[in-house]
């Protein structure tokens, strides 16, 4: 790597798979990419266990400890910032950001859905994907705007299982494919290669 | 093959060049797939002088020439079901059918769309799906039912086209899957190897 190392934040809710695939492919590595800060809306995490066995400062916000979202997310945003990110890295965090939030990181602010947008947004994309019948699954890494799964697409990757019939067949193969699509993104970000089409701000440009 | 042939009509508004892989890799092969009528809602549809280069029956059926929709879909279901098939093939037929016509046939027509259903349903699913930004394009051959694109879904394949910026960029490469796509599914179908779930008309079973 040339330059200072490309910090960012990992927030996560939920078992930190994805946060573990950063840390073991990108983090610290040639890239100059460096995991500064890892937090949560749920103090019991496992993705916080995991930071903190590499020793990385964590931190968690749960909704109950503020007065409202507004406000968790202010304390979120300010500690976040806190630790000098250039990105902030959505790896299965469940809760919706508030606007506030967004226009602290503006275009700075990725996350990971298991599906292929703008199919099955929302919560259990795999399960609405199993009862529409599609044979075609897939993970798409997206920056983050006031809607829910709405924002520009960075990386899409398909995945064809045509005879998937229950979220079992479907989610091992599908977590392999977002552990690497998401450290594939953060690693175009950090080299500069991923740009918003200024024609068309929908459009995200990569460089080949 | 074994048994009798198994007829199809194919239905086409266009180039045909779904028609043409059709005859170029099923028509009268090993499987005993049969194209045995063509008709068009366009009488000079590109796709009639294919079929008549290999001698099949064709008629047009425009809309100018019948009172209404209804009586036109009932003149070509009628023409249709003279030439005893039991698919009928929608392979750029660009006319919504109505309901009557559905029931004369039912869960025997298919129809390829170009794109990754349920995203980017009716026209121009190529443009809807470069204005969304999306890196990852396909093709669906479902069962067609009284909804736009919205039956179940027989075979579906990605295409990843990450840096895809125009309509050409998409389509040759999108319509070499739908040339091997719906022949596949149309194989398929024919060898009985396709049938709707009992527990989830929505899900289709293929026969591995």
């Amino acid at each position: 790597m040339s330059g200072a190392p490309f910090r960012i934040a990992v927030l996560a809710s939920g078992a930190g798979s994805n946060l573990q695939a950063i840390l073991d492919t990108l983090h610290e590595g040639p890239e100059g990419v460096v995991v500064a800060a890892v937090a949560s809306d749920k103090p019991d995490a496992r993705a916080l266990e995991r930071a903190q066995a590499v020793g990385l400062p964590t931190a968690s916000f749960p909704l109950a400890d503020h007065p409202d979202r507004a406000a968790r997310d202010a304390a979120l945003a300010d500690w976040v910032a806190g630790h000098d990110v250039r990105l902030v890295v959505l790896a299965g965090y469940m809760a919706l950001l508030t606007p506030a939030f967004l226009q602290r990181f503006p275009q700075a602010i990725v996350n990971v859905h298991p599906a292929l947008l703008p199919a099955f947004p929302g919560l259990d994309a795999v399960g609405q994907a199993l009862a529409h019948g599609v044979k075609v699954f897939g993970v798409t890494v997206h920056f983050v705007d006031e809607g829910v799964d709405t924002g520009p697409i960075i990386l899409q990757r398909a995945l064809e299982l045509p005879h998937a019939r229950t979220r079992e067949d479907v989610l091992g193969e599908l977590h392999a494919v977002e552990h690497e699509l998401l450290p594939a993104a953060i690693r175009l970000i950090a080299r500069g290669a991923v740009t918003l089409d200024p024609a068309d701000p929908r459009r995200v440009r990569l460089e080949p």
